[in-house]
């Protein structure tokens, strides 16, 4: 016997008819003969009007209540999902996430999960019912009801998963897994059937938005698989596991980008010791999520310090270097909205040498001029000017042989993932 | 110190305005002195909606899923609630009504508290907080949510105040109080400042919609003061308590009616012992909660049988109603659905003969013909012509000096319930 655990986003049932077809699909599943579990979030626009109901009393409501008010979207879906499948005559049963035990610590509105406690989920298998559990939410150890925040529901199907010590958590979305690229940028982007926890995590990381970082770093730290896949059919999707080092692995999985960022340049700092330490410490007393750093080599005893952060940090952050161009009597600092970073993931790149090189090569090319850059052992990511992140991401896909039609390319090493 | 619990329900804080105009209400009740509890329904519009979706999917949901459904209907009031009172920049608290402790059988969609664990009620107070809590919902002894059916909310309210103690369980609702009759047909009723548990019970079964049975039952059962006055004034409306039974009672305190009922009437039914009791079983078996039940005087060694039942009751009672006849070999019988029940409810008719001679008296020179009647020692029915029934209470209000240019008259003692 399997035990599947399902996760169905806001639009998979975001409507009557919808909740009827995921009814639909469970119910086939379970006659098949596994056993599932399904966690499922609030219906499409369900969150939003609850937020929207909470703005028009309040700018600043207490991350507490808006816990209490948003968790009821999840109870309504799983209410509504059990009532559908015992109108098709099937047994379901509904927990929200405090009642099946998802234990938090009591962070509201981005709350960790620290213990799934699954007995009940393992009883009601037992019967023979399908479970249909909220999504997003648990409680504190005292009983106080908390979110997860964005990605939550995806974490919450991980870990009752891991709890569960499930056969795979299947990720239902409205794409058919995660691709080499952005179908909507590269066409000839292909579906990746295997990717490991590490890819899958640097591809989150930087870009690609099909899982959240969070689930798969909580399904890496518990041995969860994971399979992304389409509500709308019946393809395999994407699986994400632990893929064997042993095996020869791909050099490229995927091109990624990401256009949330801005580059903040501040001029003719001093070149001391200390100055980069002054810089990102204010940085992060001010809650700035820092991601690249540069530093330009220093020629007459000042420097320039360049950064890369969120567009939602900005605020914050144009307040922080303020002070510090004062403090450290820099010249002059400027904001750069329309910066990109495009990357490549690739596990094989830790044994390819020269992917670096070719990279670069590639960009220069598409005459897009490379800005900044960073690494990891199985990334490479540049920043570029922001209207040429499209062509960008085309040539890298095409340079590395991801193209659908270049499968047999020699720079791609299929071997290793193709369970 | 004293400690309130209020109940406001879904038309009190069915607008975003009316959730603002109430936590203004708590706030300025909190900064005189007092312990705040409030006890909230559901948003007028949000049970109604929730069923519409329920019924979307499923002509017959299950009981448990609706209550998982339902019970997120309070929980956005509470969460709003909260929040529209931390936005005024004072400190409350919500709680669900599995958090705040109230345990309930396992009946799901009219469970009825076992009892309630205040202790985090008590807490929150303590800290200075205005209590926010969801009516309407529990959950059983191990963990499953519940709703307590109509007039939840009221009982949910009474049960805390038991809990806890508190010194008055303010109910509030879109009138101004209990009425000696419904404003709607007597212009002249007058609104009851004081009315005993029993009182109050017989008003509630007889018709009188203010209060729920169920809440005034519990209130008598725990010895909560109830105090039933309007959300939208500040007038004293009227206070349900024990009322010392040695000091003189009012005669009459209200005149109800009600018309939610119909007649049923087993014609020639052979008059031999146990035929009464076959009947009544089988309605009984079906579920129909028969009220007033009449045989007439036998003639011929056969009699007629007649009872009252709510109409919602009607298909069931018709069906067990054939059954009975062919069973009994009665000889047809009939529906009357145009009856309409008038009661007179006052404590002081234990004592006071003459009572119901006076209102059927009334009722005569009203030219309301009387068709069943049935007494208990402070209440007084009539079934009447349900085209009849205004008529009747307007004259029983003046028979018995209720109108409220008589408030002097003889036939109404307001000795004893003027504290």
């Amino acid at each position: 016997m399997t035990l599947v655990v399902q996760k169905y986003g806001g639009t998979s049932i975001g409507t009557v008819e919808r909740i009827h077809a995921v009814a639909g699909k469970l119910i086939a599943r379970r006659l098949s003969g596994d056993d599932i579990v399904a966690v499922v979030s609030a219906m499409g626009h369900v969150t939003d009007e609850l937020v929207s109901l909470a703005s028009q009393i309040s700018s600043d409501p207490p991350d507490r209540e808006m816990d209490m008010l948003l968790a009821t979207g999840e109870q309504v879906s799983i209410a509504l999902l059990a009532i559908a499948i015992h109108e098709k005559g099937h047994d379901a049963v509904s927990f929200t996430g405090p009642q099946v035990g998802i234990v938090t610590d009591p962070v509201h509105g981005k709350a960790k999960i620290q213990a799934v406690r699954a007995d009940r989920v393992r009883e009601a298998l037992a019967q023979g019912k399908i479970v249909i559990v909220a999504g997003f939410q648990g409680a504190t150890a005292d009983g106080q009801i908390t979110t997860l925040g964005r990605g939550g529901s995806d974490t919450t199907a991980v870990a009752i998963a891991a709890g569960l010590g499930a056969d795979v958590c299947e990720i239902y979305t409205d794409v058919d897994g995660v691709y080499t690229a952005d179908p909507r940028i590269v066409p000839a982007a292909r579906k990746i059937d295997v990717i490991s926890y590490e890819e899958m995590l640097e591809m989150a990381a930087s870009g690609a938005g099909v899982l959240q970082l969070r689930s798969v770093e909580f399904a890496r730290n518990h041995g969860v698989v994971i399979h992304c896949r389409s509500s709308f059919n019946d393809h395999p999707g994407t699986i994400v596991k632990e893929v064997d080092e042993t095996m020869e692995q791909a050099i490229i999985s995927g091109v990624t980008y990401d256009i949330s960022e801005a580059k903040i340049t501040i001029r003719d700092v001093p070149d001391r010791p200390g100055v980069a330490a002054t810089v990102f410490t204010r940085m992060s007393d001010a809650n700035v999520n820092v991601d690249m750093i540069i530093q330009n080599v220093s020629e007459d005893g000042s420097t320039d310090i360049s950064f890369t952060a969120p567009k939602t940090d900005l605020t914050r952050a144009k307040r922080a270097v303020e002070e510090v161009v004062s403090e450290l009597h820099a010249r002059t600092w400027s904001v750069d909205e329309s910066v990109a970073k495009v990357s490549l993931v690739g596990a094989g790149m830790k044994t390819h040498p020269g992917v670096a090189a070719q990279m670069f090569r590639a960009l220069a090319e598409a005459d897009v001029n490379i800005d900044m850059i960073s690494t990891s052992s199985i990334r490479i990511s540049c920043v570029v000017e922001g209207d040429k992140v499209e062509q960008a991401v085309r040539a890298l896909h095409t340079s590395f042989g991801l193209d659908a039609d270049e499968q047999a390319s020699d720079m791609r090493t299929l071997s290793g993932r193709g369970e």
